[in-house]
């Protein structure tokens, strides 16, 4: 064997070593892309998970805001509806005449409690619906009689009203029972 | 130049492409692992933050669901308080002695405005708190004034009640005003 042929294999040795060497690499590089890119895709549907969840947030936060605010404000609709027989007891003892001290003194009790009850009522949103000369409105009042309209009260307007009708807010808790001109 | 010496020019010419392109295969491995372990840390980032989003929407729908419990079941606080003193003047009503036909007609009428008011606050949860014959308890209990314990009342029992006391569930709208031996 001559010095250069040693050589030669020496080289052709290394280079074949450098050649497996470097498909080697080749075959790692591929296998880490395909790890990156599947990282890449996970981190991809991860970051739309995250930013679902947080749209979530605030979605629930805004309707939870909005849910308290009309829990809120209707919260007496229930206790507030259940008083209103109470008011028209008390109104109709308010017409009850008396010529005594004891009447007048019964009265004026009663006057008392009505004015305090509606105040309180009037606290928490719930008011009288306006209803006596106020042109008939099917969704604030019901009409259980009609009389024919005259100049004074044309058609459509109501001319007597009995029974008061109440509202919370924006929500009727009891429509007026009105006679209305027709 | 000798055939060898040409040979071995372009041997070690190969040598050094290749080591070239061993190295330059080397350099992009490590971009690549590099590129790799960022995604891998922003997925495994991204993940932490998907994970804490998710608990703080069990959070807030836990928070959310006990804090609408707290407002449904104390919603008739307000209008309950506000509503006591009227209670208190029909019952003052109630005791006034009548001997006529309207005075009787009159705490008939208050008498069933009694009634329906505290059906309703008692639907709503409200109730008037035991006091007469109770023992004495601060938390429900005003004591206003004292007398001496005897064989039948002894120390802290309430022995009479001055003004009626109510809760809502177990809130105290009003402690009771009540005398307590001593």
């Amino acid at each position: 064997m001559s010095k250069e042929e040693t050589n030669e294999e020496l080289q052709e040795e290394q280079t074949n070593s450098v050649d497996e060497s470097v498909v080697s690499e080749t075959t790692e590089t591929e296998v880490e892309k395909s790890e990156l890119e599947t990282a890449q895709d996970e981190l991809s549907e991860m970051e739309d998970k995250f930013l679902r969840a947080r749209a979530e947030i605030a979605n629930m936060s805004n309707r939870f805001k909005n849910e308290r605010e009309l829990l809120v404000r209707y919260r007496s609709q229930d206790l507030g509806k259940k008083l209103l027989p109470s008011i028209d007891n008390l109104e109709r003892a308010m017409a009850i005449e008396v010529d005594d001290e004891q009447g007048a003194s019964l009265k004026k009790g009663i006057a008392m409690v009505l004015e305090s009850v509606q105040a309180a009522l009037k606290e928490e949103g719930i008011e009288e619906i306006p209803a006596m000369g106020e042109p008939f409105d099917p969704n604030l009042h019901q009409a259980v009689q009609t009389i024919p309209a005259t100049d004074d009260t044309p058609a459509d307007t109501i001319v007597e009203v009995l029974q008061k009708g109440y509202k919370l807010h924006d929500r009727v808790l009891r429509a007026s029972m009105v006679v209305v001109a027709q």
